[in-house]
């Protein structure tokens, strides 16, 4: 394709996944651009990504030219701009409550796993395989238990109500990388429940780690 | 005051002090309800206070009666349903870019200097004050980069062109905790020259951790 969407994206990035579904769900064609986090020290070190995306990591959108880094600004561009098959609800405090939920995932889990943070643990803070499962079992155990929290008052066949949500398009990922850490997800019942349901659906499955480019085993 | 909106709210969290710059700029009224992190185990483990927030953290505003947790999520509350003097610029690919600004600090800098995660590297990982500085100074001199960085293209007086934004409600704050955890800013010359500006504004200054009321030196 040749579109005028550019999503420099990895496989396995959680926050590129997020940005994917929520394009995938809208029906809006992009072209993806791998950036590969591990090769060679990383391909987002590269001067010219860093040009794109000061911060050295996915997502970018690029669009007309202009970059944007971050998934949650990203998703709110994307409902913005293309606000047909909305992934917001209409009312304030119902998208507030959805957010809310974003950003347990965005600000109280992902950037706990994320691989500059491992890194510097393991390198830096020396500390043991057997550790760095305790860490990331704590933080995504406190952000599940939140969630379920807020799902057992908000929830219908997704997180919030019958509808797809930015919030879903959050929570995935974010159950992908949890499984793909190993941390146990049997205490959270309605989290699994969405997932299964999520994942049954064109857009989420198309926006997987194995149906990337990219994709690596 | 008796209104409508209370912020649960601790006078050094950086994420309330977000908060209450917006709401203060916005002319709001709003009542503080004090949540103390420290005493006592941390009065937002209470049962009472985990029903407003399952996160147990601060802030949570209550809008007639309905609890909002996520700093982020009730900064966009906030200029969904107070839209005059607003916080975001109006074309979705500027709104992209303050928001990108936003969760640099919101996702990249501070849930690494979080009060329950320096916690948990003391006691689980029982690393030393040296350690600690290192890593706070780490996650806080990448952050500032990526802002130096969008700042050199995108900022006037302000964050984001010349006027105040959501972006600035969160870089105060974030430059209080980085001078708080003793971190040098020096190298980030645009940041501190919008501080400078941004804490000379009466809605800054209302909002600063020392004009609380549950404030302690």
């Amino acid at each position: 394709m040749n579109t005028s969407l550019k999503l420099f994206s990895y496989f396995r990035s959680s926050c590129a996944y997020r940005v994917r579904i929520a394009l995938n769900i809208k029906n809006i064609p992009y072209d993806i651009i791998p950036i590969h986090l591990l090769k060679e020290g990383g391909e987002q070190y590269t001067l010219e990504y860093r040009q794109l995306n000061p911060s050295a990591q996915v997502p970018t959108l690029v669009d007309k030219g202009v970059p944007m880094g971050q998934s949650l600004a990203i998703l709110e561009y994307i409902e913005e701009k293309y606000p047909s098959i909305p992934l917001l609800p209409s009312s304030p405090i119902d998208r507030a409550l959805v957010r809310q939920m974003n950003e347990i995932i965005n600000s109280g889990m992902q950037p706990l796993q994320n691989l500059s943070v491992t890194q510097y643990l393991y390198h830096q803070l020396t500390i043991s395989d057997e550790q760095k499962t305790q860490w990331l079992t704590t933080w995504m155990h406190r952000g599940f238990e939140s969630l379920e929290n807020l799902f057992q008052k908000h929830s219908g066949l997704f997180c919030f109500g019958d509808h797809v949500t930015l919030a879903d398009c959050c929570l995935i990922p974010q159950v992908f990388s949890a499984q793909r850490f190993g941390v146990d997800l049997s205490p959270f019942s309605k989290t699994m429940t969405i997932y299964k349901k999520a994942t049954e659906l064109s857009a989420f499955i198309q926006a997987s780690p194995e149906r990337q480019p990219d994709y690596q085993p």
